[in-house]
């Protein structure tokens, strides 16, 4: 493979005309790249660019790169005009197996052969969806978080027959394109953060049906307790930081024997030695040379602002 | 019961030297009332005065209410003199179930009888707490969230000899006093917040475990994907908005079935039309009259400046 350097991308195919495809059109065009999407239909384009314009109101908020425009926005119906002279191409077309496989053995034939095909796919896996496809190697799953012009998380993960050199391509190219890049070893159900969100969602379905909260109470419970904290630092460094000195070790060593209560109907991992140490070791390399009380101090600070941030975002419509 | 008016409270005691203790007083001196802390041991103090000084700093920086003053606090090792004049409780003592017994065994002889004691208690239940106190209709569970000088959550719960009054009036003082009560109606271990993020925590440690994903990689996900939009608006109204028009009901009835795919070890609740009703009824009640086209764009507004607040946040020190 001859791939592109990833610093030299400046043309960018999005495929779909969906919220997942009209996010991504909307942050690449912010970030100051030609865009030219393909829409499966030409009667979408009405609700397509209604979808960037929103999403561009949060987008000058955030700032936008030097010379961005939505005027670089080419919308057509023609896929071999979409790709023929493309750099990059992101694929959030719809979620059927057979259709994404379709079009991948398609996109083969056009895509130019230095280019990547990243898929926003959340439920399928790019082994699955290459199956077809004469350019596998340089397929990878690139998976945004909704609203995906704003949340910054792309989950990177290659198929079968994906080259280890297109996935590292993607994950130095969705740096330089202002994203969250998190490259996973192995293709696994959900991704990381789905995982974590799913163990949450089921928790509070759980809940509900029990009747021991309701919707209101579980958003009220996470929005003003763990997740301005988890916004700031995630859960891991929550912890860490929470046990002072000590840190994630007496998080582990003094509450592990907690993690067997009745906390949640999620089963508990065996807290062994190893998964107890890579737990540490991990903080340890996330925190550096940062002492426990500058990391609490800043995510104090980082909490006061999503709490002033968030306050003030309500207020505006309240 | 004739308890005091919930708006009448100017004084309050705070029990314990700890960070939940230090910080429950730093809040409450924020809010403008006078605070009376009993610590175990005189030599406890400096490190008390700490914890407070560092709440100050963000406490000032989101708004002291008019005349409040680290100067209103008085500082004693005499637990009579703590409570003799005082209009609330808030302990923090150790979570000691003996400790805690003999500490309410006391308090029911020394505390004004139209006071509520409440606790801090993370652990324990009420109904074990209060088994020794003449004074239990008085008792109730006033659970924080660490930092508690800054995440307003308070779950509250009353054991089983609580009286509702009791509870009731914990909700409508902590209202008052700038807090985020919710109020449950059973004694669950771990309340709503902490069973929620044990759920996802237990998860981290799953992946963590096979190899899936890094402590790093954990939190990583969370800050740039679930977090900021959860820190806006929950889960619950995440799901609702996400789904457009549909809102919850679409989430539900449309993802349902994936609720049974392998996406996390928690075992997934059976979609019951109960379930179902029960979580789009609840959505639609938080969503009032609100469209969802507002409620996106409030969420945006919300995860903007929760990436900027945390940007900058972080940057200071970087």
């Amino acid at each position: 493979m001859n791939l592109i350097e990833p610093s030299k991308v400046s043309r960018i195919t999005s495929i779909g005309g969906g919220p997942i495809g009209g996010g991504w059109t909307a942050h690449f065009l912010a970030r100051g790249y030609d865009v030219i999407s393909y829409l499966h239909d030409e009667n979408e384009e009405d609700s397509f660019r209604d979808i960037i314009d929103t999403a561009w109101i949060s987008l000058e908020e955030l700032g936008l790169a030097d010379g961005a425009s939505r005027n670089r926005l080419t919308i057509t119906t023609d896929l071999a005009e979409a790709v023929k002279d493309t750099h990059f191409i992101q694929e959030s077309a719809p979620e059927i197996l057979e259709l994404k496989q379709a079009l991948y053995e398609q996109l083969a034939e056009l895509v130019p052969d230095n280019v990547v095909i990243s898929s926003s796919t959340s439920g399928l896996t790019m082994t699955e969806i290459q199956q077809r496809c004469s350019a596998s190697e340089r397929t990878v799953v690139g998976h945004p978080f909704n609203p995906p012009y704003l949340l910054p998380l792309v989950e990177i993960v290659g198929g079968k027959k994906s080259s280890p050199e297109a996935v590292q391509w993607a994950d130095a190219f969705y740096e330089i394109a202002g994203k969250a890049p998190l490259v996973m070893n192995k293709e696994i159900p959900g991704f990381v953060a789905t995982r974590l969100q799913e163990a949450l969602w089921r928790e509070a379905l759980h809940m509900v049906a029990n009747g021991e909260a309701t919707a209101e109470q579980i958003d009220t419970a996470l929005i003003n307790g763990p997740a301005p904290r988890m916004a700031m630092f995630g859960q891991c460094m929550a912890f860490h930081i929470a046990c002072g000195e000590g840190g994630m070790a007496t998080n582990l060593d003094q509450f592990g024997p907690a993690l067997k209560l009745p906390w949640t109907r999620l089963e508990a991992p065996e807290l062994t030695k190893e998964l107890r140490d890579r737990m540490v070791d991990g903080c340890n390399e996330i925190a550096g040379s940062r002492h426990f009380t500058d990391l609490a101090a800043e995510r104090d600070r980082g909490i006061v602002a999503v709490l002033k941030g968030t306050r003030a975002a309500r207020t505006t419509t309240a």
